[in-house]
């Protein structure tokens, strides 16, 4: 029973939905197996999200364990595992809600970072469930800054022991996920000491409940931090540490080691024990960034198709909010941006897996290139997803604003994502100091990483376009975000220069620059990611019809960022005046043409409604039915409040006699 | 007992706090004033919020009927009036979380729209609370679009009564505050019909539940609409009307009645039933809006203050992240633009008081303006401040997403105000049509408001400024938004005259210029409130400490603005590339230098500790001892979780035996 509103938007597409989503997919092979995956598990009462909106941190957290020990049984029965190419989709199906993601990051630690071993031990233990681990390396008063962790780990030689301790509130581990009450073991990153000498931050795996009664062990003081704006399902935790002990073996000792005679050794750079947070910087952008986007536009982007609101033409019946303008220059850049975000994911993975490749083999190269992308990418793609959900919530009115809608919880839950794994403007500092070091080689004609090579080519120019179907071609648009990020980067380079010139300390100088290094990494990002988007359509020539589209959204992608960055890009007449009005008319012209293909567009991601989990955003488009039923379920329904007897009527009748 | 780091940061205040503090307050007295109402409810333990955090959505609903309920009691005892002069700081010392405000508003739609027959019958009633009321006019499928709402209310001749009718699932009132639970009474609007003809949105008194036992009244459905993002002590609701009859006397009546023969009378415009909502619109902007910024500000630059982390000179001690221009840069812009809207406030306050005066004699001539005013200004600043909020919030990093901070709960609350009382895009879009309309009349040298005389005055020019403290005169940056603002309505009303003339529809080529029309409006809106904010510092000559700090203050705003829409500003080349480098370096400049007075400029606010219910921002600036005690009291660690018995026990013991 769709709404005809809806179903009438669906027989206009100027392309197959169904070729979209397997083109999106990798392949309808994939499109099926994912199916499978999800259908399977939507179809399991256990996984059931019917009344998330309505549970208590307590009952969140409850109802993720269950989950998280039930997909268990469930592999087990469907005959999935971890290395299985179903593996990846059963955390989209859960939709987020389910304990042991910590767990998880804790096995790959050991994998990543422990000796054969090390790994032959503790990774049967943890992926049977034997223990339940987490990782524990932000602290109170540390998290991006690592160097600073106060956590300590004394080699005691006579024991072959490392003695580990809190030595005061700030160096309590704090925010670690599954820690607050699940974890019997956690990788606990610590300064390491022997012989009275710092060696720097180590991982050590430390045991802190007993795997009998799951109480604290000796020395442990643990539980969880309390509420916060989402992830009401995880207990993140705190963990103070007094004198506990744990044997030489269980400090992480793949890239390093301390020897039973205190004798330390390093093979490689000591960087490499946080290359965990790289990989994780870059697996989360899938999952935790870009499908929160698609969601939030399939959900806002039905209800705009639905809702009808104010007349057009007077006389008229009233009009589908998606077709105001002002409707469409909020939703549909963000649709834009998350087909940009999908594709720009697929070209960092690659990355990952050349530099991954080199690493196993010790070869550390292109870990720099690799750290400033992670970082600058997660940075750049998680703020703009963040803001992307923000406007598709704020574009459906009071009703985006109730929890029923599903937006706020994408919202509560990806703000998270601007902070976690690396504070966002530390990231793009770091990626601003890769791109001004490769600036200042490719001055001098040293050789750069390809990505960066651009920023060799500098120089004033102006952008040829005469009309404003020229800022339709790619090469346009792609030129003009090279040559306005590459302005950036030198024109802060030369301000870093002229400060230290005039006197100014090298780390006072840069810290005059950071509002500026942080803009230019960003739009070195956003350069790539148009390019890389320019280049996924033109790759796509065989699969006409989804081409035309996808180059139209590329267009608005590039373009949206035009006009709403516009100083950037006038500054230096790189865009005349008269041009940034081409842009504008460009923009403004494919707003209406994208728009006729907004719902399939939307449809080709495939969300199931369970898997939205939104009284608005159903497939059906019945939201008006659909918030009413949900809202009569709403546990403020269920009585009467005790607020009537206690407050109410005492004031209601105090006063009845008088009536 | 006040942590050093921020100690020393009120050692070195360039002002005196308390005389800042007594000038935002309107004078010493007023200060007086405050801080006992503030003292006298955050004494009494009926208002604590010290669990707020941990409560649910019925909790939290229960608590705040038990306030509205004490607070009665407490201002009889206090002798406070609803006239006198603590009147005002009640509710901002309760800070928001207690129940009954529409009925405040039910109240004032009586007064405002009522005959002094109804204001005599339905005021003293409301009053002693003998009725609680409600306000219910949004509906499901109908919000700002007020002319589409979809309730009816029939005259019968014969009964002399108004039968109400909710006649379909979409005209379902729904959102309406104190109306899911507690409402005996409230004010509908809805679509009257005399003799078959429709004459437009009215209101009307109806009521509910039974003053008995609070059941539902014949041919009333109601309830709560169920979890939201905030306001869980709201119990915002929904209703539907089947036959429900109300006499004749309820339809409000002092501009329009249906007298006893069904004859419609008016006197003034109908536009006047919406009265109410330009009113809520201004009044809401202090409590609601400015005052959750100024809480932001406080909380994130105390924490910033006494976080520190990583090093600004290698070798010395990990620096407050308060002295990092990218957290200067994130913080100081939005403390700027609390100070900046607080005083626009009183701008528009005073812009009302002169169109009420006016309109309680029938007098309507200032409707159209203070329409434009209230709609564009509540849609600027709301979307402003809630940015100001989520930066703050972003910008203390984990710690900011606990609930602890106080800053997802300001956020999440916020983020409405730019939602209800009218969606931001659609009255920007009534505020440009207002524009518009002034534009074209004082092209034509017909007369237009003062505020609004400057449009006549649009010319091709260039910014005069040669150095980059000439940015630092407010003449010269004021000159620059009045020259964007006019060059953005006059070339938008150029596009829509050429469109127009081209053969496209008046309404369609309306909905092509909305993108623009938006922007356009919302720079008039901070065109005037910079040069407010100027006017503002200009009239302090007598006190010159805080005038010093203040010109800083409002520097920065200025040049935040132009810097961070620096196309606006280069497109007509009024400002130069050489020229926005310029307001770049005194924009930066500025930002250590107000940094040096941030921890006084906050604590100027005057909030107490109670009131900021933050970890991270209190006086004292304990943050860590204070989320560590905060969070044991969490629910989450009152006991063992039922998961470790029915999941994790199980889970762990089946391999018990194996290690």
């Amino acid at each position: 029973n769709v709404n005809p509103d809806l179903a009438s938007e669906r027989q206009t597409a100027s392309f197959s939905v169904e070729k979209l989503t397997a083109w999106l997919d990798g392949g309808a092979e994939h499109t099926r197996l994912r199916r499978a995956v999800v259908e399977a598990i939507e179809g399991d009462p256990v996984f059931s999200r019917e009344n998330q909106y309505f549970q208590s941190q307590n009952e969140r957290y409850e109802a993720a364990v269950r989950k998280a020990v039930h997909i268990q049984k469930k592999m087990h029965e469907m005959g999935w595992t971890d290395n299985g190419p179903e593996y990846k989709y059963i955390y989209r199906a859960l939709a987020g809600d389910v304990a042991f993601l910590l767990h998880r990051i804790f096995m790959r630690s050991i994998s990543m970072l422990g000796s054969d071993k090390q790994i032959d031990k503790w990774i049967p233990l943890a992926s049977q469930y034997q223990i339940i681990g987490s990782y524990a390396q932000t602290e109170l008063g540390h998290g991006t800054y690592l160097q600073g962790l106060e956590t300590t780990a004394v080699f005691d030689i006579t024991a072959q022991e490392f003695i580990l301790n809190t030595p005061k509130i700030s160096a309590m581990k704090w925010w670690p996920g599954d820690m607050g009450r699940s974890a019997t073991h956690t990788v606990v990153f610590a300064q390491l000491y022997v012989h009275g000498k710092c060696y720097g931050v180590h991982p050590f795996i430390v045991q802190i409940r007993s795997l009998q009664d799951h109480s604290l062990c000796p020395g442990i003081t643990a539980g969880d931090i309390g509420p916060k704006m989402s992830f009401e399902h995880a207990d993140n935790g705190f963990l103070m540490l007094q004198n506990v002990r744990v044997p030489r073996e269980n400090m992480l000792n793949k890239f390093c080691e301390v020897q039973p005679d205190g004798n330390y050794v390093r093979w490689g750079s000591q960087k490499i024990n946080y290359f965990t947070m790289t990989t994780v910087r870059i697996s989360l952008l899938a999952d935790e960034v870009v499908v929160p986007v698609m969601k939030a536009c399939t959900i806002a982007i039905r209800y705009s198709a639905v809702r009808r609101q104010s007349k057009l033409k007077p006389g008229e019946q009233e009009a589908k909010i998606l077709d105001y303008q002002t409707q469409q220059e909020k939703l549909l850049p963000q649709l834009a941006a998350a087909y940009a975000f999908h594709f720009i994911n697929d070209y960092l993975q690659e990355l990952f897996n050349k530099a991954y490749r080199e690493i196993q083999r010790k070869n550390f190269d292109m870990l720099p290139e690799l750290h400033a992308f992670s970082s600058g990418f997660k940075a750049m793609i998680t703020q703009y997803c963040t803001s992307s959900v923000e406007i598709c919530l704020r574009a459906c009115g009071g009703h985006g604003y109730s929890l029923l809608s599903g937006l706020p919880s994408l919202y509560t839950k990806i703000v998270a994502s601007c902070i976690y794994e690396g504070e966002n403007t530390i990231l793009l500092l770091q990626t601003a100091r890769f791109l001004i070091k490769c600036f200042m080689a490719a001055s001098t004609g040293q050789p750069v990483p390809p990505s960066v090579a651009y920023l060799a080519a500098v120089k004033p120019g102006k952008c040829p376009a005469k009309n404003k179907l020229h800022f339709l071609n790619p090469d346009i648009y792609t030129k003009a975000y090279q040559h306005m990020a590459a302005r950036l980067v030198s024109s802060t380079a030369a301000k870093l220069q002229n400060l230290m010139q005039s006197g100014v300390k090298k780390h006072e100088a840069w810290n005059q620059c950071t509002v500026q290094l942080a803009q230019a990494a960003k739009a070195h990002c956003h350069y790539i990611t148009v390019k890389n988007f320019a280049e996924t359509v033109e790759k796509l020539k065989t699969q006409a019809g989804i081409q035309k589209i996808m180059k139209h959204l590329c267009d608005l992608f590039a373009l949206h960022g035009i006009f709403s960055n516009g100083g950037a890009f006038l500054h230096d007449g790189y865009i005349s005046g008269a041009q940034m009005d081409m842009v504008t008319a460009s923009y403004l012209d494919l707003l209406p043409v994208i728009r006729k293909d907004a719902v399939p567009l939307v449809d080709a991601f495939d969300f199931t409604d369970k898997s939205l989990n939104s009284a608005l955003g159903s497939y059906d488009g019945q939201v008006y039915q659909r918030l009413y039923e949900w809202a009569q379920r709403s546990p403020t329904n269920k009585q009467m409040s005790p607020a009537y007897e206690r407050y109410l009527k005492p004031l209601l009748h105090n006063n009845l006699s008088k009536l």
